[in-house]
């Protein structure tokens, strides 16, 4: 498997990418264009819920490596995106209760590359983000996840709300970590589980906290807000490692 | 307290500075210049053990701001270092055992800033980190440690090694994070604690190593190497913390 990102120029270049099923990161479109091609081109990218974004010839221009973007650019992912069948299916054949990671929005590649590391040497059996304003897998990631990308599959999803859901009818429940909650040494962490971790900024959104069962809280014994989210993710993915030893 | 990294220019203000005590984080010569001013200002950072590059005029050139560097750049510290004698002191000012940690090289100003950041949650009375090639504390550190040097005590010293045989006649014991080492769920981490964080690719040194009482793994059951640093002390803290508890 390789991870570098790559770059994708002009509007036939753009469209053939998307019908051979890549992983467009990010999408870059002259605003106000509204010809044929870049109509496909919008239609295509809302299907997969790839982010748009409009911008001026000249950001463009400066973007191109190529000098003939003739209007639109497009970041491929350097990686495959599993399902979150395959993260279940990691789980059965090792025998264990599945251990997923969901991330309500990661923004910094440096964050989700240490947490997808995490994952791994947790023993987590996959890595499941949201599409649209979350950081996706890039070259950066990867490199930060320090080579765990090879080995967790991690899941994009549209709708991580409704994920859960159906991940809850497979028996996961999930646990949030949020300032308010119990004690992560209170509650009992073992089991078939999903560990959400927020947003750096605005930590666990509302909606998808609604849908956990618990909210884990880290003791908090300092003068500031919060852990960096890759950290507070290692320390309450460690404590379910530890409640689940034998 | 401020935190924007100071850039200083030209040999008087170099000299100067040294004077007046600030903290120089990195010094930049003109590679083959010999002259008095320049003497002093290698004598200056030698007694500091100011880590010294030796530069082109080109390199200088582009370094510069104000385009008047005579051969000399320097970029101070934002932030006042503290003793060792103040993290004890906090310890003792709350009647706590002391809890400390010790850096042994980390190199990317995020980890310290996070660190940084869990130090202060997990309750450590500070931070230790060597001179040298460490990462120091600039705006980057300030930034990502998310107000927790406002709060938490960074000590700098010249040798690791003899700080911690003079805080073991302070009672305090040291565990290190290592791979080969006792799972940290089996060790006794109550009571005056130092704990020691390696350098992100190569780990914790021999000699600290060797000054180290216990040598605690964190369970690894994936398939790479290691968690971010960040992410490991980050675990480790969080054991201590648990371990703590009334």
């Amino acid at each position: 498997m390789r991870y570098e990102e790559s770059v994708i120029e002009g509007r036939n270049a753009v469209i053939e990418a998307f019908r051979a099923g890549k992983a467009i990161d990010k999408l870059f479109i002259l605003d106000g264009a509204q010809d044929g091609p870049i109509q496909t081109i919008k239609r295509e990218a809302k299907k997969r819920d790839t982010m748009i974004k409009f911008v001026t010839r000249e950001r463009l221009d400066q973007l191109s490596q190529t000098g003939k973007h003739q209007g639109v650019i497009a970041y491929a992912a350097a990686y495959t995106y599993a399902e979150v069948e395959d993260i279940l299916a990691a789980a059965r054949s090792k025998k264990e209760a599945p251990f997923v990671f969901l991330l309500d929005n990661i923004e910094d590649p440096h964050n989700l590359g240490a947490i997808i590391r995490t994952a791994n040497l947790a023993g987590a059996h996959g890595v499941i983000i949201p599409k649209n304003r979350a950081a996706g897998l890039t070259a950066a990631v990867a490199r930060t996840s320090a080579g765990a990308l090879n080995y967790t599959p991690v899941a994009r999803v549209t709708n991580l709300a409704q994920t859960m859901e159906a991940l809850k009818k497979e028996g996961l429940w999930f646990v949030c970590a949020d300032m308010d909650g119990t004690t992560m040494y209170q509650l009992d962490l073992t089991g078939p589980i999903g560990l959400v971790i927020g947003n750096e900024g605005d930590g666990v959104g509302r909606l998808i906290r609604e849908k956990c069962d618990f909210v884990a809280s880290i003791p908090m014994k300092g003068d500031i807000d919060s852990l960096n989210a890759s950290v507070a993710a290692g320390v309450l993915a460690y404590e379910i490692v530890r409640q689940r030893m034998p």
